[in-house]
C-alpha cells in the first residue's frame, strides 16, 4: 500500500475551494499559519501542498505577500488551423483585436525564409493587441507577401479578423504549417501593452500559414501573457 | 515600392555576424554607439533592428549591462511520440537524466483524472533533472499508475530512459494524447536545479501518454529553460 500522503488531501481540498468559488481568481488563500491550524497538520506539509497546487497552475505565490488564487487561462488550441476568434468563442470568452499599426516594407532574411519571398521584397508588416474579455491576452506580429495579396494594406484596415481579411483577399482557407514555442520575459513596452508586470513570463509562437496549394501567406509571431493562456496542442 | 527599412539591413548584417560565428553564444554586442558609427546611422535605427533580433530570439537584453547573443536553443519536437533522448540526439545534443527521486504514494484528484484511476489509488511518483551536453535543460515531474506498471519502481531505478522502463515493464511503444504548454517564472528550487538565475522564463508541459489501447500509463509535467530549448509543434 503507498504511503497516505497528507499534502494531497490538502491540496485536493483547497483545489475544490477553488473549484466551488470560496476562493476566486485574485484571491488571496489563508496563510500557512491559518491553513495548519485548519487541516491540524504541521507548516511543511501545508507548504508541499501549496507548492503542488502552484506547479499546476492554480495558484501563484508572490515572494512576502503571500499566496494568490491564479486566474482561469484561455485555452487556445494550436492545431491545423489557428484561428484567434474561433478560440476565444470556444472557450467562451469576447474576443477582440485591435490594429496598432501597418506597413509595407521590405522583408528581413528570417521573414523571407519563412514567406518563401526574396530578402528585400515588400511585405506588409502589422501588429496586434487581442484581448479576451477587454483584458489583453497577446501581441501579435505578423508579415504577409505583399506581392501575392496587393489588397491586403485595406483588408487588414477593415476587418479586425485576419482571416476574414485574407478572405476578402481572396485566400478562403489556411493552415499552420509549423509553430514553434518560446519562452520570455516582457519587455517594458510588452508588459505595458499587455498590462503586465515588467519581466512577467510570455509565451513566444512563431508559425507559418500557408494557403491550400501550400504557399506561405503568413509569418507571424504571438507573444502570449503566460498566466492568462494555456496553449493546448491536438495530437 | 516599399520604405527601405535601414533597420532591417542592419539585423541581418548583425545576424550574419553572428551565423558566422563573429559573436558567438554569450557574447556582448558592440555598444549602441559603436554599431551606429560602424552602420552609420542613428542610434534609434540600431535599437530597432536589436529590438527586432531580440524579438527573434537572437540576442537578449540586459538592462544596464548590454547586449548578448542568445545560446543556440535545443529544438525540442513535440509531436505523437515525445521521446526525450531520441529528440536529444536528433538536435545533435548529448542527453543525460538523473532520477532525483521516485515514491509511491497516492493520487491526487489531478492525477487520478489524468490517468483514469480513482483519486486515492496508488501512484508512482518521480522527479528528473534533463541534461543537455552537460547542461541542464528541463525538471520532469511524473507519475505512472501503480497497479498496471508493479515492476516500474526497479525499472525507473535500472533506466535512465523512461521509454526503457516502460519497455521493460511490458510497454513496448506509448503515443501522447494532449500536451498544454504554459509560461511560468522559475521559483527559487528551480532556478537552482536548472542553474538560471531566480525569475527565468520556463516553458511548461503537461501531458498524457498512452499505451497502444489508449489506457493512460504517465502523467507528465516538465519545466524546460526557457531560452535553452524551442518547442516545434508537428503539424
Amino acid at each position: 500500500m503507498p504511503r497516505p500522503a497528507l499534502w494531497t488531501a490538502i491540496s485536493d481540498s483547497l483545489t475544490g475551494d477553488i473549484a466551488t468559488g470560496r476562493y476566486g481568481p485574485g484571491d488571496k488563500l489563508p496563510t500557512e499559519a491559518d491553513l495548519s491550524a485548519r487541516f491540524g497538520v504541521n507548516r511543511h506539509t501545508v507548504r508541499r501542498a501549496l507548492q503542488h497546487m502552484a506547479e499546476n497552475g492554480l495558484v501563484n505565490a508572490r515572494r512576502g505577500a503571500g499566496v494568490f488564487v491564479a486566474a482561469c487561462p484561455t485555452e487556445y488550441p494550436i492545431g491545423q488551423r489557428v484561428r484567434f476568434h474561433r478560440n476565444l468563442r470556444a472557450a467562451g470568452r469576447v474576443p477582440g483585436r485591435e490594429l496598432l499599426m501597418s506597413d509595407t516594407r521590405s522583408a528581413d532574411r528570417e521573414e523571407a525564409q519563412a514567406l518563401r519571398i526574396a530578402p528585400g521584397d515588400p511585405v506588409l508588416a502589422y501588429e496586434t493587441i487581442a484581448t479576451a474579455d477587454g483584458e489583453p491576452i497577446a501581441l501579435g506580429e505578423g508579415v504577409f507577401p505583399a506581392a501575392r495579396l496587393p489588397g491586403m494594406p485595406e483588408a487588414l484596415q477593415a476587418h479586425s479578423s485576419v482571416t476574414a481579411a485574407l478572405a476578402a483577399c481572396g485566400v478562403a482557407d489556411y493552415t499552420r504549417a509549423s509553430t514553434r514555442v518560446t519562452a520570455h520575459l516582457a519587455t517594458p513596452t510588452q508588459a505595458r501593452r499587455l498590462r503586465l508586470p515588467d519581466g512577467a513570463p510570455l509565451l513566444r509562437t512563431t508559425g507559418v500559414n500557408v494557403d491550400p496549394s501550400g504557399q506561405p501567406i503568413e509569418y507571424g509571431i504571438t507573444w502570449f501573457a503566460g498566466d492568462r493562456v494555456t496553449l493546448t496542442l491536438e495530437q
